[in-house]
């Protein structure tokens, strides 16, 4: 399986930020081609070290092929250049190939 | 759902770290009551973000009480007191209270 996590740090307007997210962007997301799961946090990030992250989204795909797939997709770019239109200064995107040991 | 996610810097000794996760730390996570799935990375985590997380690990839980039941389990402490043997500084925990959407 392969991951796009996306850890956005404590938005000044949180409702806003809500809003934004759940009414435009999610929707972006689920248009990704091949997305198998899409997950985000549903209260606060907890953190026992400290991270500044407060919001988390998950977006699985079969492999990292296909998630590279999604994200070069129209609607890959689409959803890619809607961060920059909410997301707070230092938001964090991390790709991981995993696999379940 | 609930996971926990913890994110590895690049340690200065890849083969060794990784050597005493696999045979160490793994198994110790593995003992965890409750855990649904554990995932490791198994190619270095990209960031198109400049993130330095290099190694992955996320442990999936039924709920977020049930993550709390197995992280104060002695299974649970005997894994986070492990982590102190091999991580390198910098390493993050998020707890992760997740829906789909």
């Amino acid at each position: 399986m392969a991951k796009l996590i996306v850890l956005y740090r404590r938005p000044d307007d949180i409702a806003a930020f809500e809003r934004y997210y759940f009414s435009t962007h999610a929707a972006l997301v689920k248009e990704l081609p091949g997305l198998k799961r899409f997950e985000v946090s549903r209260q606060p990030v907890i953190s026992p070290t400290g991270s500044s992250c407060h919001f988390a989204a998950i977006m699985e795909f079969e492999s990292i092929e296909a998630l590279d797939r999604a994200m070069q997709s129209p609607e890959g770019q689409a959803a890619a250049a809607d961060v920059a239109k909410f997301a707070p200064a230092g938001t964090d995107v991390l790709v991981i190939d995993t696999k379940s040991i």
